[in-house]
């Protein structure tokens, strides 16, 4: 007989399947298709076991690991929000909270604790690990645009400056990341696929 | 300047983001389209995260959820195999080593050989850990079915001796997922989704 406990577990697993149909404004490298978040969020994990060794001595891997698994589960109730659309940011919050509240509340208590508390610090970005898991938040897209020759950044008018802000948290990460970032928005201008 | 490290890094995550392009048989629980192997990677690494209490005491959590998410990676190349159809082990074996020699030696020599240390303690399945990561891989496609109403199964006409079957390596790693599992395929039965 299935304990309540498992089924909680499973039922919570069953509804975050929702994050492969929450579509991104970026596009894959490898097709023509919008990415989704639970791909988005496959990538960041497997970028934070590879390159831990940038975000300093100390970072512990796996709980960005965890982070980054978790960070976009709120989009199943609140969307995702284009990071260069104007939006309320009050308002963004309080729809992830309800969206947090909601999703990690199917858990088993003590589980959904540590889930809620794994997005809190990564919404916070005060911890190396949030600072880490940012980076990667911010690196990946980047990487995704440039390599679908800016299509994305073209069709909403995105300009360098934009870009630069957008990827800015990377610094505060690790120099090494964010010099490569910055190299790579040069080069996207220099390509002309990136307005300065 | 980027170094020659971080550029064989940043080429790896590059190349592994046609992992989102991959496509499974599977139809994911909310809409009517094939899951690929990263979605399905990610749900597998927050399943790890979730249900390592079931997996027995002392199980590395950390290590079963690096290997789920890097068990598929050799399908960029190789393809996904249907678990249900006739190939040929031997040859799908060989076809695999070659991915794995190319896709993880983009990387720098010591973190490709994590990587490919990380697939084969995976496919030998010998590991606590990979027992784990094994029955969660068995695990995610039953509850896709069983949410698909057994499209899948009814479109290539398996039978229940077949997902029992597929399912047993469950058995091997948690008594408390077999017992569940094992409840789902008769509940799949009952409901006429599954043919006995």
């Amino acid at each position: 007989m299935t304990s309540e406990r498992l089924a909680r577990q499973i039922a919570f697993i069953v509804e975050i399947g929702k994050l492969k149909h929450i579509l991104r404004r970026t596009l894959t490298i490898h097709s023509d298709r919008n990415e989704n978040d639970a791909e988005h969020s496959w990538h960041l994990a497997v970028m934070a076991l590879l390159l831990g060794e940038y975000a300093g001595e100390g970072v512990d891997v796996f709980r960005a690991v965890k982070m980054v698994l978790v960070h976009d589960l709120v989009e199943i109730d609140a969307g995702d929000t284009y990071c260069y659309a104007d939006y309320d940011p009050a308002d963004k919050l309080r729809r992830e909270q309800e969206a947090a509240d909601r999703i990690f509340g199917l858990l088993p208590e003590a589980q959904a604790g540590e889930v809620m508390d794994l997005w809190q610090e990564f919404e916070r970005g005060e911890s190396p690990e949030a600072r880490f898991a940012a980076a990667l938040d911010r690196l990946e897209p980047l990487l995704l645009n440039y390599h679908t020759r800016g299509r994305t950044w073209q069709k909403h008018g995105v300009r360098k400056h934009q870009v630069m802000e957008r990827a800015a948290p990377i610094a505060e990460s690790s120099a090494d990341l964010w010099d490569y970032a910055r190299g790579l928005i040069d080069h996207a201008v220099e390509e002309g696929i990136l307005s300065a």
